[in-house]
């Protein structure tokens, strides 16, 4: 997969993007990302990148050239192929699971960070998603794409070590992770409980469902809504409610 | 401010910590953030950090004993200051702007950025708050981190340069943000909305609240739900309705 990013401040992304799994999936040459500086791509001799807004109002807006200018340069690199173009906008689609999904299918992607108080609106008519981290403000648009690509590159095939990985983390099997525990089975007090150091895979199986039921209920009923139960977990979850209501 | 971050990829912070807002803010003393790297309070001499589930299963938890004992020397530290201890968890409390004001009011945060498939139960009992960035899976908690450090810490009074600008993005006034354009006034034949460029303030001002509106009640309708309108603002609304679903 291909990745290009268009940023003011390329260094912010030397470091998160070199580490762990994404760093892993460049070395292994199942990733190129491309980071540009679109203040290069700006035609004025100043090279600014921002300007006041028509019609007033607080802070700076992204001008439309050089960002259009960066991005014709990537397209021109390979004209077989339409990349995804991601603007991150705190007025965007949220970004979640399945979208990550689908970004993981793409040939390529190219995110567009701003910065200042907003873009420019012709910049969007380059735009195929805008899309939102969540619902909380941040100075840039760099870290939502560090997040976006994280999320997507690890769904890349061959990418996480163990393919199981992927698939049974929350929000892939639609229930919360229930509690785990390693060694030691005693840490100043606090045991690991009983039922998982005894060896009997069938009642390990049934606790580790129940207790994926009971963090889900009392953490995420809106995911417990949405997800089809088997008889049998009714049955847990009847219990479930009994016990946390006493 | 007073931020800690447990990681096993302190670099992983290097680029993102150092430039923009935060970078600024570390710079005029209004912040001190700390990286440390868990592994070297493990009290097993191959320093190992995680260990298989009790009950199996794939991948491998974080240990409880390295965390425990890092945590206990940033809190001896400060002896005087109760930190907030924030866990990155797909199972936690989706993080919005309203934590980020709150965080933004602490005198110490203490984030535990995870990785591998979960941790150890008992780490929890650390633990204040267990927040989750939204519902999509990342390899580890360090980007998270990242994005609730951004977002908390361009609340810090004197962060901004322009105090008006914290106040008045999308998700501080309840509405998103309307068109804006700066210039040129044509760009390949792109203009700017005339009613921006002729100086009645009081025509841009009812344009620009119009298209908030219009842009929320396209987007993000659940937002338009939870906001008070004026009854000119109504008038408004039932407008785009009329001029959207022509």
């Amino acid at each position: 997969m291909r990745i290009d990013v268009l940023t003011l401040f390329p260094r912010m992304f030397e470091g998160p993007m070199g580490e762990s799994i994404i760093g892993k999936a460049r070395d292994k040459g199942l990733l190129d990302i491309r980071v540009s500086n679109f203040r290069d791509f700006s035609d004025n001799k100043h090279q600014t990148v921002d300007d006041y807004p028509y019609g007033g109002g607080a802070g700076m807006l992204l001008k439309v050239q050089p960002i259009f200018d960066n991005i014709e340069a990537i397209k021109q690199e390979r004209p077989e192929v339409t990349p995804r173009v991601i603007l991150l906008d705190p007025a965007g689609k949220k970004f979640d699971q399945h979208m990550a999904e689908e970004f993981s299918k793409e040939e390529q992607l190219v995110f567009i960070c701003g910065h200042y108080e907003g873009y420019d609106e012709r910049i969007r008519t380059l735009v195929t998603d805008e899309v939102s981290l969540g619902d909380y403000v941040l100075t840039g648009g760099e870290l939502g794409a560090m997040v976006m690509i994280d999320a997507t590159v690890r769904l890349l095939p061959d990418v996480l070590g163990n393919n199981l990985s992927a698939q049974t983390d929350s929000h892939s099997t639609g229930l919360l992770e229930h509690p785990q525990y390693t060694r030691p089975a005693d840490f100043r007090g606090m045991k690991v409980p009983e039922v998982l150091t005894n060896g009997n895979h069938k009642l390990i199986e049934e606790w580790q469902t129940k207790e994926s039921l009971r963090r889900t209920y009392l953490r995420r009923p809106d995911m417990l809504a949405a997800y089809e139960l088997t008889p049998q977990m009714e049955k847990w979850l009847a219990e479930i409610k009994r016990e946390e209501n006493q």
